[in-house]
């Protein structure tokens, strides 16, 4: 049966023992409401730790004034159930006032990867996912901990902040999981109107259509940008795109002019009324 | 014998065999340049672990341009030995290149603590301390790190970034060491000329005759500021005064009106020339 622990104290005083027992720590953070792109990661991490800890925490730094906070969808008992059936040992559901001590004021901030894509029109999310992140890794203190590449610019700063803090821990990306027509899993999906949930198959859609264009000899970013919004547009009427750029897979800077050998990542975000969905793909080699 | 560690990669291997074989790792983090006020934190430390592991490094993210990173004092021999004759297990000495990456470019932030004090003349001196003593303690990974109440806002700082980021450490701070005559230890302290050493002085003066206003009965923060300044004015003519503030000891605001009956912490930065002295005292109770 899965532990639930929601203090930081219960949590050190568990993961300790299983520590001084040889015990490995592998682990995976999310905002709970559970979909098989969670129970992808949890079953890799499955396979890297002996003890695996998932959090449950719906982080409210990581939400701009107005973001979806509160509507945030949440099940707890649903979500223990998933997690028991991929075999999580612990999971990790503290209150916001046991992350947060009221007079808090430190922060980690990962400048450069930050910024662009999802960083533009969320200027203060990957602030607050980095700092919760550090947190996290500072009580779980994992040996692994995975995350999904359907957040491409949060791994991306999640391994710069390792790399930079000389944080004790291994960082795995696991694949994006997708439904049976292509929509990249999300626990916002659930949000979307009938209308709005059969056009977001606009955003996979524009991406696979890029990468044939790729496939077929197409390097200009310029093109490729132009390509896949003009696919977007067209089929994806009631959305709103926030942005469809093309970026360095590592530094997640803009690629200008053609696309180099290492080929690059289409990051794209699109609006369906107040929804915001997300998606990427690697283009090219390798 | 003192074991030197330059790589990251070569110290985590001692300490992990260390750890498995059940030792605890007690912390001293220097710039090196060793005085009694580090031996005393590193006898404070060698009573707390049983792998203590010192660390030199003049952290260069925590000067500013044109403050005295390329004049700081070095001694690496000499520290050696200091470290030797303390009980020093482990000394790490990375070069600045082994530290930051070329593309660093995640930080550590403490606002509130950090600002005002040394913070208004050094406005990102906290942040790459905060920044460095992060990655400190990610490559120790100690149960116990100690600091001096020399710098009594960076141990303030330090305290609240692993109170906020629920870094696994235990923090001390060890009592400021002085000359015979009462002034402060430093590495800094070479630079004085004669003139200068000798009216440096005056910074613990102006704390110890303040404290007797407090033991007087004066609990008014304008006026013991006011006796403070003008103690320095009279005693060292060739100071420059940086700040002197009496503040709360957590939270550093500044104290108005009437001191409470928790005391205060009186802090005070002098120039002597290019030479920038810091001390401090907490006055009345506790």
């Amino acid at each position: 049966m899965v532990e639930v622990y929601n203090t930081i104290a219960g949590l050190r005083q568990v993961l300790k023992q299983r520590r001084q027992q040889g015990a490995s720590v592998s682990f995976v953070p999310t905002m709970g409401f559970l979909h098989d792109g969670h129970l992808s990661l949890m079953r890799l991490a499955r396979e890297r730790g002996d003890v695996l800890v998932a959090s449950i925490f719906v982080n409210p730094t990581q939400f701009a004034p107005g973001e979806d906070l509160e509507a945030y969808p949440r099940d707890l008992e649903r979500d223990l159930a998933l997690c028991q059936s991929v075999g999580v040992d612990i999971v990790f559901t503290p209150e916001p006032s046991q992350m947060y001590h009221p007079k808090a004021s430190t922060t980690v901030t990962v400048a450069k990867v930050s910024q662009g894509l999802c960083g533009t029109s969320r200027p203060t999310h990957f602030q607050g996912v980095a700092t919760v992140v550090t947190k996290l890794f500072n009580i779980v203190q994992p040996d692994v901990a995975v995350f999904g590449q359907k957040d491409y610019q949060q791994l991306a700063v999640i391994r710069r902040m390792v790399r930079d803090l000389d944080i004790p821990v291994e960082i795995v990306g696991g694949a994006i999981v997708r439904e049976a027509d292509g929509l990249a899993m999300s626990s916002r999906n659930v949000y979307l109107s009938e209308t709005h949930r059969a056009q977001a198959t606009a955003l996979v859609g524009a991406l696979r259509s890029t990468s044939a264009q790729v496939d077929g000899g197409q390097r200009s970013a310029e093109a490729l940008l132009e390509h896949a919004r003009g696919f977007i547009g067209r089929h994806a009427p009631a959305g709103r795109i926030d942005y469809v750029e093309l970026v360095d897979p590592l530094e997640l800077t803009p690629v200008v002019g053609d696309m180099g050998h290492g080929g690059a990542v289409m990051a794209l975000a699109v609006f369906f009324g107040q929804t915001r969905l997300i998606d990427n793909m690697h283009l090219g080699a390798p």
